[in-house]
């Protein structure tokens, strides 16, 4: 039932929930250590166990914030796993035989074979990592609340790790895009890097007013406390704004436009390992990847202070390969 | 195209939406004087236009807060008139031949068929007219969004006017319901009076910690600034806060319980005219009417000054006949 990554080609990408829990700034979780984080993790299988059926020695897998459910409940039945009140998560999370669960940061990974998605040979590695979160992050909203379909107009709220993606699968979806953002400066970027249809200055009133009840939906990938009124000010009748980060603080909510539009403000934290191999295959169809920044693993503490300033376009990943020794489990 | 409703038994009721506009507190609408308030009218059909088919002289009828709209939106068509762009209110909206919309706190009104339902005759008028505002309020999210019904568990938060009907309506239709009050003193009321399964404090951080995650809809009629998060802990993944009433200031939303349960928070303005005939003969089905202190015109100020202290169990009505010389149109 497992699958093992070679260390040779292992390239996890560092995110911000890596860096919170090596922080320990997680209000809700203490972070216990040792922690070994990595929750974007590609690699090539170098062993599998005897009642692996789906995974072959050689095959390029990857794997994402999952390591286990209980598989039984409705959340795991119909694919929306990250619910399941029994998840596994890959890193820091504890395992059935009660140890704790180490991440992507490491020359070699065991996986149960159901928590691994098969990666297209089209698609390099390492920028495919981040599909594995940043990826299933947004494709999994704009899927559940159907905002990634013709027709349907959506907002993506701030350009980073899950934003820039979320951009491309949105359009490959055939959505009309738009990127809202606090920075006039991410403007070009928006439309010409990534293929947005429209960009708005969230400080801009005069922006927004123009465009007030124009958008299906909102996903604001944005973890710092912020004003949703302007957001919730966008969205058509029924339109709904789904949260990907949480904001530390309590964001001010005003009840009356939630009324006068059935509006819907929620949240979402990912998927199920159906999704996510529909997403990657998705995404290696359209050529879709992220956009990297390819380090060695000496170069990761500074990675992460550039990762805490935002100072980075827009995952950094870590080329194992190039940086440990190789080992055997 | 229209029906008549006769000055000698027309009892609309009085609602806080009539209250707010009398005092000019609406902050998105300031109150244009003279007005004529009443959005819970019922009464009998003394006359028809030569276009009505639906009714006849004689009929029991009633009318709620939607006196026109444009019948061929998303929004009409699906029953959603409440939220159609061109909506006529029954009072204080303004009227497709410019001029402003007078409501129920008069000896005659004239309708258009469309926006009257048919009040069954073995319940009072009197009692049935709040349904026809607080009912629908509290029917359309029932419906809407799944909450009414066998093997659903629904929370409501306030005991007034809409709240109360709005339990005998969940009871009905077959859910589970617990009522949540900041007040211990309304415990006997939900559970002896109206039928509730259970009660919760909300300030009762025990009885909270208790029922977490038990709930999968909240309809909260609370108007004034309350904390949330409660509500949303009580909520199962999934589960929906709908709102009811509009507070005046933002309110405290904590977004990590939205993402970790994809949870919605929502608001309901009521529905259409199709829903509100539903509502009306379930309610005639299952007796289920409002509580109502039964008054007269010259009583109107001072229920007015009760109904903004709260100190009305639940609704007043206005007795027109034996207010009012009888007059034609």
């Amino acid at each position: 039932m497992v699958s093992v990554l070679e260390n040779h080609i292992q390239t996890p990408s560092i995110a911000s929930r890596d860096l919170h829990f090596i922080k320990n700034d997680f209000g809700f979780s203490a972070s216990a250590y040792p922690i070994v984080p990595g929750h974007e993790i590609v690699g090539e299988v170098t062993e599998v166990g005897s009642k692996v059926t789906k995974f072959k020695v050689g095959d390029k897998v990857g794997m994402g914030g999952m390591a286990g459910a209980c598989g039984s409940c409705d959340n795991c039945v119909n694919d929306y796993t990250v619910y399941c009140p029994k998840l596994i998560v890959t890193f820091h999370g504890i395992d059935n035989d009660g140890t704790r669960a180490y991440g992507g940061f490491s020359d070699f990974m065991v996986a149960n074979e159901k928590f691994i998605v098969r990666v297209p040979d089209n698609i390099p590695l390492d920028a495919a990592a981040p599909l594995l979160c940043a990826g299933i992050s947004v494709w999994s909203p704009l899927k559940y609340f159907g905002l990634g379909e013709p027709g349907k107009h959506v907002g993506i709220v701030g350009l980073g790790g899950l934003g820039h993606v979320g951009v491309r699968l949105a359009k490959a979806l055939g959505s009309k895009v738009t990127v809202i953002s606090t920075s006039p400066s991410k403007k070009n970027e928006a439309l010409e890097h990534l293929g947005a249809d429209s960009f708005l200055v969230s400080s801009d009133q005069d922006e927004i007013r123009a465009a007030m009840g124009t958008l299906d939906g909102v996903i604001d990938t944005v973890s710092a406390v912020h004003p949703i009124s302007p957001l919730i000010d966008l969205l058509k009748t029924n339109g709904k704004l789904v949260f990907l980060g949480a904001p530390s603080k309590p964001l001010e909510l005003p009840v009356l436009p939630l009324l006068l539009g059935r509006k819907v403000v929620t949240g979402n934290a990912g998927g199920g390992m159906k999704g996510m191999q529909e997403m990657v295959d998705f995404a290696a169809e359209h050529n879709i990847t992220a956009d990297i920044e390819l380090i060695t693993m000496d170069y990761v503490n500074t990675a992460m202070e550039r990762l805490a300033k935002g100072d980075v376009r827009y995952r950094f990943v870590i080329d194992i390969a190039n940086s440990l020794p190789a080992t055997k489990p």
